[in-house]
């Protein structure tokens, strides 16, 4: 798959909340997936798509999501970016929170091999 | 000019340094301009041209730039998005960061009407 396509086929699924059948699909094994800072779900870092998907797990067993709009994807060569805007509650501590995102994805031979978040501060 | 065109006249411009030409050149009157939070620069959203560019003269001014890296654009539809990595040394206090950051603009009839700015914590 062409980058363009990677790009629509991962938007068209976190669209409809399929997020784990994007990774299955759309995600190399050896993913490298980059937080802005560590997290309860684990380190800055995730490497392998085991622990990617286990991060996704605990994102969603955590996350009441109120709203998701996700922008079309905005292409390069070989790397893509998606603006995300969520409005969750975290259930652990029953905080409603506004988040607004970009997300950087590297493909190579069809695959997503990293990607990383950049966030914009709830509240500012 | 189109999405693509600007996107990539901006790109060029910035990996020259030539911010302020980019500005003169590329945005419309009306920008906004928006950071994740408000800093000593002014608010977390700039609104107009001219409060661009004291923003840009500020950052100029307070920051030595040792590198900067500035990806090729990536382009959606009047949207386009570029992943900037600058390591730079804060004049007022003398410290050195790496920043990461994403910048996603907006553009309407050939003129960028708004640029936000996404980051990467510093040293996570």
């Amino acid at each position: 798959m062409a980058t363009e396509d990677v790009a629509n086929r991962l938007v068209q699924l976190c669209r409809k909340g399929k997020n784990k059948k994007a990774i299955d699909e759309l995600y190399s094994k050896d993913i490298v997936s980059i937080e802005p800072v560590a997290g309860p779900a684990g380190g800055a870092v995730t490497e392998g798509i085991e622990g990617v998907r286990k991060k996704a797990e605990w994102w969603e067993e955590n996350n009441e999501v109120h709203s998701a709009e996700i922008s079309k994807p905005m292409v390069g060569r070989g790397e893509f970016a998606v603006r995300m805007e969520y409005e969750v509650t975290f259930k652990p501590t029953g905080q409603r929170n506004k988040m607004v995102e970009m997300a950087h994805y590297k493909v190579k031979k069809g695959k997503i091999v990293e990607e990383q978040f950049f966030y914009h501060m709830p509240g500012a």
